[in-house]
């Protein structure tokens, strides 16, 4: 499958319209995607407006592609809809609980590959916002989101207006074990990460952050101890906040 | 994309085996798939042998797709390589908590359903295993997963035996919400569950198991409030076990 093999994260896009028909026929089309008892434990909310682009953008870091994208998908493990058709239906529903909080968010991010698939075959181009799990609270604000639903994924989507280059990829024999883990030691790591390590440009991401190896620029830099571990508390509060968490 | 549009969950497969080469293929080809900051935060257990499936049965309630697969699949959130990376670099790793293993699942989901994707566009047939993260620890312990690293999707792969009829899908408008969440109320559940509970497989489902209704099928009997409450504190359990989760 070409968009697979070809696969780049689009940060820059054109001027033209992602038509809400294309839109909802990818979205429908990725519908299609297996979930758990066919519950689809997910819904997509789709920000198309100035003030909605306005309200997310602070949640991503003001990354521009946020303003810069005709739309941005904020996909959502959804348990609220089932609890609703539960309660309408003379049945108790049991699903503020963690487990279930995962078994959405699982729905919600197959879902979202699936139509990143479907989306980058039909000559989209996508940027996935890591961001999504950083500032959960202030998403769900600006969304609208109730209890029992989660932003998880958020993707910004227009035509491509750049053409980067591929990324690079480990080595197969780095993430496949067969039969057991088989834990990586020194003499593999040199194999898995030489290549990436070598790249010219990770070299020269290492000396404009005056590091002294490309690992220290991700621990130092990126995705710091101190960051993740606050970032840690802030999720699992908004977890709380959306029902999905107890004591 | 006909085999996203054909999507079928798959349970019985011919003899055939699938061969090395073409599911590594596969698995380098999703390794195109986009994750955080490029780290690709999983790793891939293929079970090929009777022992490791017999291993692994059990946690997935012995269903026989376990066993009558030619390989299973077990994808699992992974930020042990990636810290023995940074110990290996003078770098000082800050993944042992909650977000990180948000972070690392991610990864994982988003790149297990590409790999579907493009082992059904292979003509594989693929059972999504929803049982992962009922028992996380026992697929721990069979597999010898290490401290930051969690299994979050199991895939039964084969050569399909059977071609079961498209299940029912929700109506677009019961998972897309323009700008904002729009609470379901119930003339919207009527609406998007109507055509689900007409079925006449559903009704069947209903009357076997002497409920009133299809919700109560699945709050009383499939996903009770009970069972979810107890496995999501063995789900929390494990994350602690595996280190990502303090009190």
């Amino acid at each position: 499958m070409k968009s697979v093999a070809n696969h780049r994260t689009i940060r820059k896009y054109s001027h033209r319209d992602v038509e809400p028909e294309l839109l909802n026929r990818l979205l429908a089309e990725a519908s299609r995607t297996q979930t758990m008892g066919n519950l689809q434990l997910y819904s997509v909310v789709v920000t198309r407006s100035r003030e909605g682009k306005e309200a997310l953008a602070p949640s991503h870091f003001n990354q521009p592609m946020v303003m810069g994208a005709p739309v941005v998908l904020t996909v959502c493990a959804d348990f609220r809809r089932t609890t609703t058709w539960a309660q309408c239906r003379q049945a108790t529903p049991g699903y503020d609980n963690f487990l279930s909080f995962m078994n959405a968010a699982t729905d919600a991010l197959l879902f979202t590959q699936t139509f990143s698939v479907l989306a980058e075959e039909a000559g989209l181009g996508l940027c996935y916002l890591g961001t999504t799990l950083y500032q959960p609270q202030a998403i769900i604000e600006a969304l609208s989101l109730p209890s029992l639903v989660f932003p998880v994924a958020t993707l910004t989507v227009g035509w491509p207006a750049e053409e980067p280059a591929l990324s690079d990829r480990l080595p197969l024999e780095a993430f496949v074990h067969e039969e057991t883990y088989h834990d990586p030691v020194q003499a593999d790591i040199d194999c898995f990460y030489g290549a990436k390590e070598a790249l010219e440009e990770n070299r020269e991401f290492v000396r404009i952050n005056h590091k002294e190896t490309l690992a220290q620029v991700f621990t130092d830099l990126r995705y710091t101890k101190k960051d993740n571990e606050a970032m840690s508390q802030t999720l699992l509060e908004a977890l709380r906040r959306q029902g999905f968490l107890h004591e």
